[in-house]
């Protein structure tokens, strides 16, 4: 049983979280990591499935809001087109874009023979953390067996910290990684789940916040770091929820995770590719049209502040839990990074 | 009654028209001017009304393009962020921008009283060209009294040409002003219409083509012209329909005026403001949360391709209307410019 | 000498501050206000000078981001596809853009006869916030010589708080207003200056946080407020620099304004129309073209993080100070907000 | 000798075109194909080096414009938010974007080992279309050493119509391909070259137009195809400049290219993923600050127009010359598309 940061007593906000305080809490969601810890190599695969059906012939709508484009993910030109998602989402290290991106795109034919015969082609959603400080990245050392992996891994209860895509990232100077977190916001109309998963390899440890405090200053002292480091690195962070919206509200929902994102001492860096994708998996979309007009239901506008509120704190809380959550690694050439969970004790 | 592009045997594309072949053979949408015409003062104020009801009550899905941002239309900001208009369109010349604002928040406010009282404030939308050649833009000439005008006297057979906010509008080097044009779409649930309106106040006479002759250079050489300008000034385009679109949807079918433009010879010159504003009167909503989840009707994304060849076609003809209507007129300090009209024998 | 932050002893990040800790630490750039206070009438216009000179003949490298477009500006358009500020920048409430676009045009008009004779147009820049909440908004006070006044009593120590276009502002459900801050980066090749401007009319009382700490839910239960209002209002930021940038790097500089106001509590409500307008005043752009090519100074992307931190900072400076500053009002219908100061004390 | 549209005495537009009439006409500018026609298989690669040096520590100045989404480029995201361009443009068929990304990755490291290393990574830039009419797509034939192929076979005279990434596409209802054009623009201060590169796989056959005649029509009768088709399918334009342009300038520039694809009869489909990317040799952008200030070149706005018109007449004639050059093909289960060549003597 991994301790998050609830587990310290500190909480985020105060809207209820989902069952698992995890995206997937959101129903049909689950995730799965292909882990790679081979001595430099310390990198990997994490997939998360909107629904366990067909995607490809029953898309989610979806969104992309890149908070800052310094950044390689991929398949973002159709989904902010579009608004739909019609494929698992991958995430990895940088230089493993193209081959997680081959081997999508292979997993997509396998399960639908009409691609690229009777119907168009398909659009791979690959995010991407830079993990060279750790890991031996030149050596792009996941396969098409290590997105076969993740895939098929898949679960509710998930791992988090240093796993899957998150095994060799670093996040405000310290074992960055998976972590996640979920909200509940309740309506006249019914309670519905906003759950967020992020990939943390961002940030400065000078301006690490946790829960308003600056945590980062004192543990800069105690680590006598001498010459701090710029905000690199990058966030992918996905939303999921089963709120009936567009893909224009699921846009300005997404959005707000730039807000959890700063709490924690991001500014958002230029180094930084921090990018959030989103979808909600009421308003499936089928890929052939049926000849009709169909319906979309969606929450009027004056609603949505609760999702808001709710995606900030989760992005808040779905950060400092990647850190909690993952341990003290030391990766190429003797890097080390330490878990937060080492200091926390005295935060 | 005015002769029009088809009333010389030409065709713009093979999709039929609406019974006017107008924007207000979209069912509910009316179309009203105030022109002034005094000497060196040659302007106006346009207004569209999307449907007769309470627009701020009852507010309809749209969407705003900007082809080219070199323009000072007022109200784009929230439109792109809500997906809703809530006022009726005016158009202008720019330097009127402030008074028609102003103009028509008071209209606003006259009819919704609980606008900044029990609810919040409201998004004026007016559009501009820069009608310096044949008017004296910087009197101002207009006022309050022009925008109840032009929102008074709507009506669905209304006029094209120099009229309203067409009055002292340039079209490649020629006469330009309003024009209108509609197309019917089908589809196996129904058929819908798309109707655009242009005021249109761009182009160099060199680069007019019509239905894809070079008709420009034939006229510069009749009219001796040496020099010939760039493309300046602007179009403002409006884009009416009843399909059931969402406004993702609907930016993507707007986007299509481009096509059209294009056609007819503008090559989006850097002086000219080109935006595009489009609504669907199906999809309406309302000012307040019912506390519901709502519904709205979409086609499929498959489907869409009909209304954007019907926009494109329609844009291109609303253009050749604009200018074939339009009277030769001679304005401030002598400036005169050609109607088209008086050419097209030759072309 | 009006208390702000600092005077608290609170200070926000580790960068310097400018002489004034204002925007006018940006050399050139000066702050006035007109102040409408007449029973309901709460209201006015605030003025933003980025240069003393000819802003129309020599324009400034500018930039505008909208972090939530539920809001009026007038302008955005064309300084997005420009990338440069012709016209002095006025913020005032939401129901005055028009007069206040009509009356800087005026200006402009008064200033550069060769508008609309000579040369096109002009694009003027007016933001607002909405404060219905004290003042009679719908009566529409601002007249054309509040913006003579704002124009012409600039200086570089202007006050805060509820003054010019802050005087009805509500912000975190405390009276808000016009604040400003400023910070000092420095590189190898030179120091420059960031500052910050707010007109703060945001967030819901039980978000404020001040410098991490949650004062918001201290001061609720102190005034028993039981239902908490949404985030709503507005927030207008205008950043100045003297830092040489092009108006993409510029446009990445003031993104970060939403990291500040994220810090506060905001989190970017649904109804709260959250616009940044930047400037840098080094890379002045002529208004003809002088037939050569030109030349830009503009850093390298690797030093654009201190310029990302330095607006982060003083934003969510700029926004304290605007409530610090402000006195407890009584506006319309007797509805009161109290100054942030009277709780200051118990935090 | 590859016969073009010219050759047919049809010229586009009154610009001069550069010596060849290519992209490569802009200095230091080549294109290197690897053609893959191998029963079922027509596909390839096509790559373009903007210079000949090391693009990773000397970027070019770039920017992409999306005309329309339904399409899977690699590398938007960084290139929108940088505006720099660091490695070789490729093109090839939508399933093989994974490989291609992941081969142009591994040219990086290869000649760059400070990547993953001591400086972060690197942006692959990847466009596709897709060829499932001619091409057996799901076999992904592309291979690693057909990028390389493509990138070490590049020179200034390459071929156009069905070659590298054109060897398996469609267009018109005919056959696409590769074609290219260039136009020279003289200002007081020197003459430039703006050169369209395409990869032509959209409309629909009735649509086509060649120089403003509706050729298409005429085609579609002598073919007595009965059933259009939608317009499908997709086109990737490259635009290469010795003009000095800030990406904003570019963005500006290579925006236009849609007219020219207007012109030719695309109304942009939703099918089509229409992507524009573009690059200015002459501000290139070292990978790492110097610490100093640096200096760009620009034009004057006002200067702009004739780089409009050049990027809407060349990419006109750059799809024409694709259709010309490219040979009748039988591809995958005996599917055909005729050459425009077969047809222009009757148009």
């Amino acid at each position: 049983m991994q301790k998050r940061i609830r587990d310290y007593g500190i909480e985020i906000g105060s809207l209820e979280t989902g069952r698992l305080n995890k995206i997937t809490d959101v129903s049909g969601v689950t995730v799965g990591h292909a882990t790679i810890d081979d001595g430099p190599l310390k990198t990997g695969v994490t997939a998360i499935l909107p629904h366990q059906g067909n995607l490809f012939t029953n898309k989610v709508v979806g969104s992309v809001h890149v908070l800052n484009g310094f950044g390689k993910s991929v398949g973002a030109i159709q989904l902010e087109e579009l608004g739909t998602i019609e494929t698992p989402i991958l995430l990895t290290n940088t230089l493993s874009i193209g081959t997680c991106t081959d081997s999508l795109i292979d997993y997509m034919l396998e399960h639908n023979p009409e691609i690229g015969r009777t119907t168009g082609t398909v659009n791979p959603l690959v995010g991407e953390c830079n993990d060279m400080y750790l890991n031996d990245i030149r050596t792009r050392a996941v396969q098409n067996r290590h997105v076969r992996e993740a895939l098929t891994s898949v679960t509710t209860d998930f791992q988090e910290g240093g796993v899957g895509a998150g095994t060799g990232m670093k996040c405000f100077g310290l074992k960055g990684g998976i972590g996640s977190s979920s909200r509940v916001v309740s309506y006249p109309h019914g309670s519905y789940t906003i759950g967020v998963l992020t990939l943390t390899n961002f940030g400065s440890l000078e301006q690490l916040r946790i829960n308003g405090k600056q945590a980062g200053k004192i543990i800069k002292q105690r680590l006598a770091v001498q010459r701090d480091e710029l905000d690199k690195g990058s966030v992918m962070i996905v939303v999921a929820t089963d709120l009936p919206v567009s893909s224009r509200q699921l846009k300005r929902i997404i959005k707000r995770a730039g807000v959890g994102l700063s709490r924690c001492g991001s500014y958002i860096g230029n180094g930084s590719g921090d990018i959030v994708i989103g979808f909600s998996t009421v308003n499936q979309v089928a890929h052939r049209s049926d000849g009709r007009v169909n319906c979309h239901r969606y929450i009027h506008e004056d609603d949505i502040d609760p999702a808001f509120l709710a995606v900030a704190d989760a992005t808040e809380e779905a950060i400092l839990n990647s850190m909690l959550t993952a341990e003290t690694v030391t990766g190429r050439d003797g890097n080390t990074l330490y878990s937060l969970r080492e200091f926390i004790g005295f935060l």
